[in-house]
């Protein structure tokens, strides 16, 4: 079945739906998140951000849930923010735009992921709702990279993501309620380095520790 | 074993070489390369070209030679441009720099995997020479993926990344003397990518067609 044309060449419809998402994803570059790089040259992207976190799936995996699954958490991680091409990123602390997030988001999973064919349209899909139910060990374990490379990075610059932002210790603390469910010895990290940050100055220190 | 702290936190060795390691790899983020993003607006750096070959690596494996290995791929993918953060990317076709490439990898390669515990790096380095062998199946379909996106990529900005480098259709066809062997019918949609943009012009037309 050669009824797809792409740049000239005559390939099979399988391989022309599978090119066309390939190059739609490519927009993934273009969203722009809150987070500095870690020398502060600039805001980092999504497409730089998901590549971090399929690294460090793949290198901190021994810290996640026994018995999860490194391809699967690797593949869930390399898209969980494509839906942004379409509903933009939302941030962590904007909690106006997060009220409307999930669905903004939805709908375009269901769009971008429909460029596939059917079984890997499905397969996406699924494994994008996974990530957002947040119940699995690979979901939990995923979020927790997703919250540990911005901080990280927020450290490594200096805190000014955080202090341009204003964000609170207990900010940081809700978005990171579950962090411990995915991967312990990674929040025993990311809570000092949290609270170190509050004695810096550059978390605002609102409320009680909370670990 | 407490005996590291990384951002006012008390963490175990091995967990602080991997996070030394994580934060080293961010300046892949500002490696740039000589291809465009699809909507021509800029370059793209090494940390998004090494995204975009993983998502592909998921979705294209059934291209890649029977067996392959689809994790053993993502993650070759994910740390193959690491050593360019020392030795500095080199374009597909500076024949002069191409030749000194691999030395000066290779002495990148031993530093940057060494910040990983050892068991780690061994495998980093071992994985990064596997896909510099260009021999076993993984490490074809890698570099399938690796002449893949930036062809796709180039197509879809008008061939600009090829005529502002007056790039030969010799010179397409030499770096992917290769490409068929890991993934033949990407090869196929490939050579007629490359033919269309000889037809047009952006890539320059020295040489009898070659498949």
């Amino acid at each position: 079945m050669k009824d797809f044309v792409r740049g000239g060449a005559e390939i099979s419809e399988r391989l022309g739906k599978q090119l066309d998402f390939v190059l739609a994803a490519d927009k993934l570059k273009e969203i722009t998140r809150q987070t500095y790089l870690a020398s502060g040259a600039r805001l980092e992207d999504d497409a730089e951000h998901s590549w971090h976190l399929a690294l460090m799936a793949v290198l901190l995996s021994e810290y996640a849930p026994a018995g999860t699954d490194v391809l699967k958490t690797v593949t869930m991680v390399l898209i969980h923010d494509l839906v942004e091409i379409e509903a933009g990123d939302t941030f962590a602390y904007d909690y106006e735009r997060q009220k409307t997030a999930h669905e903004r988001e939805a709908a375009a999973a269901k769009h971008l992921f429909s460029l596939l064919p059917d079984d890997q349209r499905d397969y996406l899909k699924s494994l994008w709702n996974e990530f957002e139910a947040y119940e699995t060990s690979e979901a939990r374990f995923a979020h927790a990279l997703d919250n540990c490379q911005p901080l990280m990075l927020n450290d490594a610059s200096g805190g000014k993501g955080w202090s341009e932002h204003h964000v609170r210790r207990s900010d940081v603390l809700r978005r990171n309620a579950r962090t411990a469910s995915g991967a312990p010895k990674l929040w025993e990290y990311m809570s000092g380095v949290i609270e170190d940050n509050v004695r810096r100055g550059t978390i605002a220190d609102d409320a009680p520790r909370g670990d």
